[in-house]
């Protein structure tokens, strides 16, 4: 399922190009960069809330952080980068490759 | 390299549990929703200032979009959730399968 | 001029009563306290993304923050405050007594 | 008590110029624009989370909202503006003359 992230990047690249009457996607890029960052703030400020608001249903939130990371994937996108270097970034902030994680395991 | 997230939440969880005076997650964990919520609105505002400065040198926004989303995965893993459920939404949203992935490349 | 926040406090009381499908103002309080957040949130962001795009016009910018502090009088009035308990604690935390600021200006 | 924002004008403009090691605000002017824009991100956030917790006691949410525009008063200072366009800007918007603000009184 981690392959998500992946097939986003190539979802997102082809919408790049699409007719922005009918792209969700499409519409943002034309409207540009600005649009792109009101979208992030928003969702953002969403999670906050929705963060806020979670008792015993988590519902909302994992939607409101799958609409932010969403954001971020299109942002990325408009500026001709993808997902991968950002997990790349994140595998070396936390340090962790593959002999280390499966030793943390066992 | 995909498989990232899922060892981020392993660690995470491990994390959680640690010496808030050793560990930056722990010491999130310790201070309460509050403070992991206002280092995603914190990071979500360094996203937007990295992208408006972007010029021909894309890393600083990368490293932004890095922070953000790891934020994002403390709070989760604050209120006992993790990646999955966040890349199920993102997979339902877009609504590929794997089959129409598939044909989508071709 | 400076009144005009004592106005705007009068005016956003009778607001909040008015008919929800004539007035921004009493829509936002019929929505409630989350969107009129999200709304806060927003005006950040876009008062953060007219600062970066500041050139030699700064109007785009002051109307932003106009908005803004808009919307931080209608979340005070949602919960029964308005901006005189805003401007004392500025006057406290500044510590201006107008004796000292009468100094400060010969 | 509503002179505040003008006094305030005159002291943060007169803090601009005092030396970053021994005054708050003229650190912030000197670390730049960006370092001015993550507080106000920084203030919107914790406006909205202090009330989202706001119960009986509403204390903590006008002091984030005066935290907020203070902040937003030194961005206007870094750029050379004031609360004095604020101000004029929500008097326009709001469409109220003295007048018609007298007969809405009576």
């Amino acid at each position: 399922m981690s392959d998500i992230l992946q097939q986003l990047d190539r979802i997102l690249a082809q919408r790049k190009l699409a007719d922005p009457t009918g792209s969700y996607v499409a519409s943002l890029h034309h409207k540009g960069l600005n649009k792109i960052l009101e979208k992030v703030g928003e969702e953002a400020t969403e999670v906050i809330l929705a963060a806020k608001d979670t008792g015993d249903d988590p519902g909302s939130l994992v939607g409101e952080v799958a609409d932010l990371w969403f954001h971020t994937l299109v942002l990325l996108s408009h500026l001709n980068l993808d997902s991968a270097a950002v997990l790349e970034c994140l595998q070396q902030r936390v340090g962790v490759s593959g002999l280390e994680e499966k030793a943390s395991r066992t």
